[in-house]
């Protein structure tokens, strides 16, 4: 029946109030797919089909639909049907969808929550967001050192639906201090030696967050050892809870966002870019168009002050290629910061490399100079009163290119190593400085060549 | 002993030939951390280092080396032994690192290796990079559905030594076409029905990636499904191997990165900035600065075009405001075209949004407009020879600023529309586009205000 299930049917079939049928629908496919499938249907449609599921399925169903349905079901339901639906979730997800709920419909959904459960609630968000608590699940499975390898399975199976991941289990001691781990494929390789205890087979050595530590130094220790949770804990030591593969995913994904936003000056969105109130983007990004407004209202003082050279009927010419200098030096420039930012933010490039960055930039921007003075050269001997007079166009244009370069590659580890983001600071000021340089250059050049 | 180790007591050792704390050394840490305790170590001490480990602990360290470092000591050490690393390294990666040795090295390799090892690589060897089959590993467990639960333990309990991932379990027939999966967590919590089949508990809508798919789409069914494997398929349906999630973050990071330098106008790396030949490096800048230097050519040839009208006396003070007005457009054109970059890629824009994107731009771009060219008028009034005569600034700034938002958001949409990368095209092309736009609407909006 379900691979060829359409829409109008599941409409029919929730017309009819099919029961069997809708159950089945719940049912039969991955959660995901199910999910999926419900996507042209309105919220209030798929609030009633998840209905048909059971607790824990129908808050996997939930699970994959967009996040801004998730909160406008949540918003627009009954409260009672809310709270039981918000028990089966995640308890790191629960936390972030009630983040996005109205402080009155909290509190509405609140007291029909289980005690254990909101104080789960209340402890979570205590964590701030972006730091490894306000991302980690405390459903994991801890279990005491003296346990044997089939004690230990029969615990995981007992506990398994409560679990975010059964793939690490974390030992402790009474106080719940972190002394090791074990994972499931140890556990199951050793299923032929089953009084073999967690202490005899943990690793001790193990990876762990600390609780108030930055999202993006989390994520980058679980590519870094291939893990597919890291433990959580306090500065005692104290296991709090995991953070999983996947929200590690979405961090990667977030902060590789916001660099790519940071480096067309934008300040990164909180939100999706269809959902974010208008007002609040006309403000993240008139903040940089503005500053970048400001550097660039510098070029027409420049211009201004030599006004007196520009006006002489020898140097007018010049004025037809200003936008071109320009534009050469900004965008070699936006290059070279680009490159710097995202092999920084890969880890690839640290302050340090610094003299090979520039070294290397050297002879990319001489190369890309000298071929681009070429072009510009050809162009200039038509248009310029003579050929010599031309001149000045193919040496502004190298001056400009190795000066973007330089500065480029050069700002974002600056930045950097003062302690800034990188990425935010660096292209509105490459641009800036590179606009106000070019005008400077060319117009000494100029002098220089046309006396 | 090994919290305090420094560099010196390892080098040490080396010298010494002490056998008992190198092997300790290998064992008794995490290896992703000795790997990282090694970091200062030159190659071939490292490689002395490894030989105190056993070959599985060795294989497992060397994976966390920098591959730059991993490929020097493929190339450089005895081949028997480097044979014999090559043997217990995950054959996804087995291959990669093969594939970054020159030829008479892997020539000298191969024939050291076990036949059916060979077999391997020659297979995964055959799959196009960037595809699920260039990402997959074979080494996973297949297994009938006839099987027990019990039975299932007990044959992943013998085979977890070789497996790349045991957290799922794929359910083939007899000819390896794929019939179910069914995860360890499921096995786990039906310890207590050790008779049960895997054929009974599978759940047999599984979410597959086809061997000749683009590893993108095959990151976003991992990323969407929440999963931790997907299994590889064929066109029948033979399962060939799964790739796993630390794969899927390496495609996620890589993709996002290309995104960012797309949008700067650099052809993506292959390879890391530092270590990517100057030769290539100034291809890639170079192809697409040629193409933005020839475009911004053109404003050479309009501002010529109109040399008549801006050299008359009071037209002149025009030329200062030149680049200002250029860099406002460009600026909100390059800040739009990112958002609708990132906001594709991400998944949350697409063509159909077309309209909402575009009412949503025009509202942004006429607050940021408004804001800026009110900046502008007063700094123009001083300058400009009349108030009046200064209104050409703004009204200029606002309908180039519109015109660059218009631009920057309709050409990524248009371009994925037409089969292109929308990251590819769009910010030199709206750039090009805002350039000579900018001047044509400032010259005509200056003869209408100046008569």
């Amino acid at each position: 029946m379900v691979n060829t299930l359409l829409l109008p049917e599941l409409r029919e079939m929730l017309a009819d109030d099919n029961q069997a049928e809708l159950v089945e629908f719940c049912n039969a496919l991955n959660p995901g797919r199910t999910a999926e499938f419900m996507e042209g249907l309105k919220d209030r449609e798929i609030w009633r089909v998840l209905q048909f599921a059971e607790p824990d399925r129908r808050a996997e169903i939930f699970g994959y639909l967009d996040e801004e349905r998730q909160v406008a079901m949540l918003d627009q339901n009954d409260p009672a049907e809310v709270a039981q639906l918000l028990e089966e979730i995640a308890d790191d997800d629960r936390v972030d969808l009630l983040q996005d709920l109205e402080s009155p419909r909290v509190d509405a959904i609140l007291p029909l929550l289980p005690v254990d459960v909101r104080r789960n609630i209340q402890r979570l968000r205590s964590y701030a967001e972006e730091t490894a608590g306000g991302l980690m699940t405390t459903q994991v499975a801890m279990l005491a050192e003296r346990l044997t390898v089939r004690e230990a399975l029969d615990e995981l199976s007992r506990q398994s639906d409560e679990l975010e991941t059964i793939y690490y289990l974390y030992v402790v001691d009474d106080d719940n201090l972190l002394r090791g781990i074990v994972s499931t494929r140890q556990l199951v390789s050793s299923l032929r030696t089953p009084d073999l205890t967690l202490g005899d087979m943990m690793e001790t050595d193990v990876v762990v967050a600390l609780v108030s530590e930055d999202q993006e130094t989390v994520a980058e220790k679980v590519e870094r050892f291939n893990l597919l949770a890291i433990p959580v804990v306090d500065s005692g030591r104290q296991m709090l809870g995991i953070i999983t593969h996947d929200d590690v995913i979405d961090v990667v994904r977030d902060e590789l966002t916001e660099d790519a936003q940071r480096i067309a000056a934008v300040e990164p969105l909180d939100d999706g870019y269809l959902r974010i109130a208008l007002i609040t983007l006309s403000w993240k990004r008139g903040l940089w168009l503005t500053i970048l407004f400001i550097a660039a209202l510098l070029t027409a003082f420049a211009l201004l002050h030599y006004h007196d050279v520009l006006e002489q009927e020898k140097y007018r010419w010049l004025v037809w290629f200003i936008p071109l200098i320009i534009s050469a030096g900004g965008n070699s420039g936006s290059q070279s910061a680009t490159l710097v930012i995202t092999a920084m933010t890969g880890g690839e490039v640290h302050y340090s490399d610094y003299p090979t960055v520039i070294r290397r930039e050297a002879v990319v921007s001489l190369m890309l100079g000298v071929f681009l003075s070429l072009i510009g050269f050809v162009v200039a001997a038509f248009i310029a009163p003579s050929v010599q007079a031309a001149t000045v166009i193919p040496l502004t244009l190298l001056s400009v290119i190795v000066a973007g370069c330089f500065f480029g590659a050069s700002l974002p580890l600056l930045f950097k190593r003062i302690g800034l983001d990188p990425a935010m600071m660096s292209n509105p000021f490459v641009a800036g400085l590179v606009d106000i340089l070019g005008i400077v250059i060319y117009v000494n050049i100029a002098k220089v060549v046309l006396g």
